[in-house]
């Protein structure tokens, strides 16, 4: 099934394009296209070319949600459908940018002095693009403010984070980013961050500041408190498509990486990305691509292999970017469809000594993307071996697998930029989230929208409304004890025994309040403590 | 499809099953096997039990590579098949612990005092191990050495460590650890730290240890120049199972991490899943659950998701050992299967907000392992609303997400520990470790040899090779250029032109002696520089 070398040559002389404005160049030569498949693509990608143009001049491109698409003009505010748009992007852009300037320079500082840190504090599309593009483009030492995460309501994973920044509350610069201003993780991370500033003496609002939308909960809460700044989010800019807003600005910023290099990046990329020729337009190749090794329904999975340990987190990026965007049950027409496409990675060589062994062997269930980076460092290379550096290995290990997986008949497309820089990183991000458009009109989805994700919370909802009733019940009836099933039909609620047995397990493994007083496994009994 | 509470309940009863020797409990409430399943799978389940105590007894569990497998003897030496092995097994822990105690008291030190940064270089099983550790159990500020990992052969993210550990190399332990002491990337990233002390004028010997086998090249170059200190693995130990070795345990135990409790809870969790009865034992009924859920064949993907910052590195572990262990070409008799399992994930509830849209919605092709852990954090808690911590949404985003998924048909498995200590994180070790060993009998497949990792390096050492060939000849031909083409015929290598113009790319890319004289893309013409 696998090409002799000299015909891979010829397919790679055709399907290798390098797009020197963007420093990009895209070989799909490892894709096995039927001929004229490009061809029998013409119409649904002409659709997609169309769709996109619309979602870009202000369409309602998110239906469900009544809501236009804007990232895109995040970083060329001119394509804006409004003037007030317009302005209010370069304002935002312009004013974190001041404020950034104002950090760095010591005007706005903490209670002891210039910030040196900053702790931001979001989830999923409010953490993702900034932790990705501060470990791509921080320098470690030498960057003018350290980046901290919460990404999470782990009490134990705040606390390790709180223990590193030990002693230096007053020098560190809070950002709470939550879009819609109620997400509970990030609701909880803020007051976990405010209690630690209480408990060193400090104003906690005095160190804060909001990205979220405009009158939100947390918009609220920060005017009332008195915070250092607010900066807006919009309802077009989707979680997963805000790096280019003040999610993923504001951060950047404080940390001392160009924004403008960024911005110009993922700009002109959309430039190039924007051409409705599908042969030249390296979004619509990569879409393609993706609707033909997934069979158009998410048949194999991505494995994102950048070789370079700067884009170490771009697989996680991806994998909401890709998963969220995909992941639907239904179509524009609402048939039932299971769309999605699954991603992993991590990074080359590294993961090759993990799972190429499966790759290569094993189920084949994926298609790679290999991105390959030119620039082996800053400064020059000792010698490991006569006339080879460490990056020549590296090289060599991105060509040699991506030979390894072919020969078994394992497809790959390999992306190539030339370093790590503002530019391309900015170039990386504004080409996947256009193919992930353009890929969701091909398989007919509402790439925009995440009506999945709601369930998940109601649930979680639901389990700390019957925990809230569980240790109310067991404290009226202080000295008895409660079987899960007892107390489940003492509360009326027969039928929420299994979740009331995992709540008093755990908060009696805290001691908050619960014992066990007898029994065993799902036979324990429970007791107010 | 779903069940009802209440059904679910009576399942949960039935298959929840607590392990208080070690502090686990395993529930398969959401795995739909039908009636009678373990019943069908007694012989091979069986077969796997008699496979696994035979293996532990010294059989030569490898055939292909004629090894045994021993690394369950590392925690319970008194297993081991000969008293050699034991002896060394325990000669080498004791040595391990008396060189930590050193380096902590100071006996052993750097050039410029006691150590305080351990760098510890490796890749694949000698990285995944000792970085899933170091996150897990690790300190911030109180470890008593802090680690830092070359885990790859980029050289800029070699810059970015070495950054980080500028003017303190004088305090800082390199801990160069490989099996076969030749590996090329760990083999690069020693050179590169043996550059870094010299231009900083310290001896690279003098602050270097070794982890490899006895004899390999990397112990010779030891010897030869005069590193501090060698601990030996052993060809029974595979690359992938060598957690509880010097590989995994010389980092911990550096770092200040209570070595033993970690060797006890494996031992103890090896005695807990070697009970030779499907119900009772955690690791077979893990095994079946994966063989039901993947049917046999890696039908679905393993989505990992411990609910714990802490475990947030476990999946990537994981990654390594189920899909380098189960990712197999043939099984046992030769024939072609084409087994694994893929396996991604990163931490719960941060993983909702990235993909719990597609999981819920999307492609059917996963189940997922979730991990609770019940211990919140070592303090107390505040209350975010009125009678609720942080740790109380994470576990109840835990049940939430499990119901939100088994509502859809989403099959998922739970495993529940008390705490993330060095116990705990020796039963998980050792629960997986034999999970993986029992599935891959149930499959007949060879767990323990990776003969597919073989084919990349062995391309990767070509495209070096050509490498030096091309540059020799451009050389020799200064003055004159050459597209690839003409270049590979040049060479008398006609079918290279492909990685010849990859290649001359990146070193034109870096200035490396190459550059484009002219033409565009796959034409360009490349001469000495």
């Amino acid at each position: 099934m696998a090409l002799s070398k000299t015909a891979l040559w010829a397919r790679f002389q055709q399907s290798y394009v390098e797009h020197p404005s963007i420093g990009l160049a895209l070989d799909l030569s490892r894709v096995d296209f039927p001929d004229g498949f490009l061809a029998t693509m013409a119409v649904p990608a002409g659709r997609a070319f169309a769709a996109m143009e619309a979602l870009e001049k202000g369409a309602i491109a998110n239906p469900d949600e009544n809501r236009m698409v804007g990232h895109y003009w995040l970083r060329n505010p001119a394509l804006a459908p409004t003037p007030a748009l317009r302005a209010e992007i370069e304002e935002t852009n312009a004013a974190l940018k001041a404020f950034a300037a104002d950090v760095h320079a010591g005007t706005i500082h903490g209670a002891d002095g210039t910030f040196r840190n900053v702790l931001v504090i979001g989830i999923g599309g409010s953490a993702l693009g900034p932790q990705f593009v501060a470990n791509a483009l921080g320098q470690p030492k030498a960057d003018k403010i350290t980046p901290y995460f919460f990404d999470n309501t782990d009490p134990d994973g705040i606390d390790r984070t709180l223990a590193r920044l030990d002693g230096q509350l007053g020098r560190t610069l809070v950002v709470v980013i939550s879009k819609s201003g109620g997400t509970p993780e990030t609701r909880n991370g803020m007051l976990e961050a405010k209690a630690a500033y209480e408990r060193a003496g400090l104003s906690f609002g005095a160190h804060a500041v909001a990205v979220t939308g405009v009158g939100s909960k947390m918009d609220q809460y920060a005017i009332q408190n008195g915070w250092l700044k607010r900066f807006p989010m919009w309802d077009w800019v989707g979680g997963r498509t805000s790096e280019t807003s003040a999610v993923g600005l504001l951060p950047a910023a404080l940390q001392g990486i160009d924004i403008d290099g960024f911005l110009a990046g993922a700009k002109a990329c959309d430039e190039v990305t924007r051409v409705a020729d599908a042969a030249k337009n390296p979004a619509m190749r990569l879409a393609l691509a993706w609707y033909f090794l997934t069979e158009g329904r998410g048949a194999r999975d991505m494995v994102v292999l950048p070789y370079k340990d700067r884009l170490e987190l771009f697989s996680k990026y991806l994998q909401q970017l890709v998963m969220e965007s995909l992941g639907k049950e239904l179509d524009l027409d609402g048939r039932v469809v299971n769309q999605g496409i699954a991603v992993y990675g991590n990074k080359g060589s590294t993961d090759q000594h993990a799972y190429l062994q499966q790759l290569r062997e094993g189920v084949p269930n994926f298609f790679a993307v290999l991105v390959e980076v030119l620039q082996e460092r800053t400064g020059p290379s000792i010698e490991v071996e006569p006339g080879a550096t460490s990056g020549d290995f590296l090289g060599g290990f991105l060509l040699g697998t991506r030979d390894a997986l072919y020969e078994k008949g394992r497809q790959s497309v390999t992306l190539t930029v030339r370093d790590v820089s503002p530019s391309s990183v900015g170039v990386l991000i504004a080409l996947f989230e256009r193919a992930v458009g353009f890929y969701a009109s091909l398989v007919r989805i509402n790439a925009y929208h995440q009506p999945g994700v709601e369930a998940g919370k109601k649930a979680a909802a639901g389990v700390l409304s019957l925990q809230s009733r569980g240790i109310e019940f067991l404290r009226a009836n202080a000295g008895k004890s409660f079987t899960a099933d007892a107390l489940a039909g003492a509360l009326g609620a027969a039928d929420q025994a299994e979740p009331l047995f995992k709540i008093l397990t755990r908060l009696a493994a805290n001691g908050r309040g619960v014992k066990v007083t007898g029994g065993a496994g799902t036979q324990a009994a429970f007791a107010a403590a």
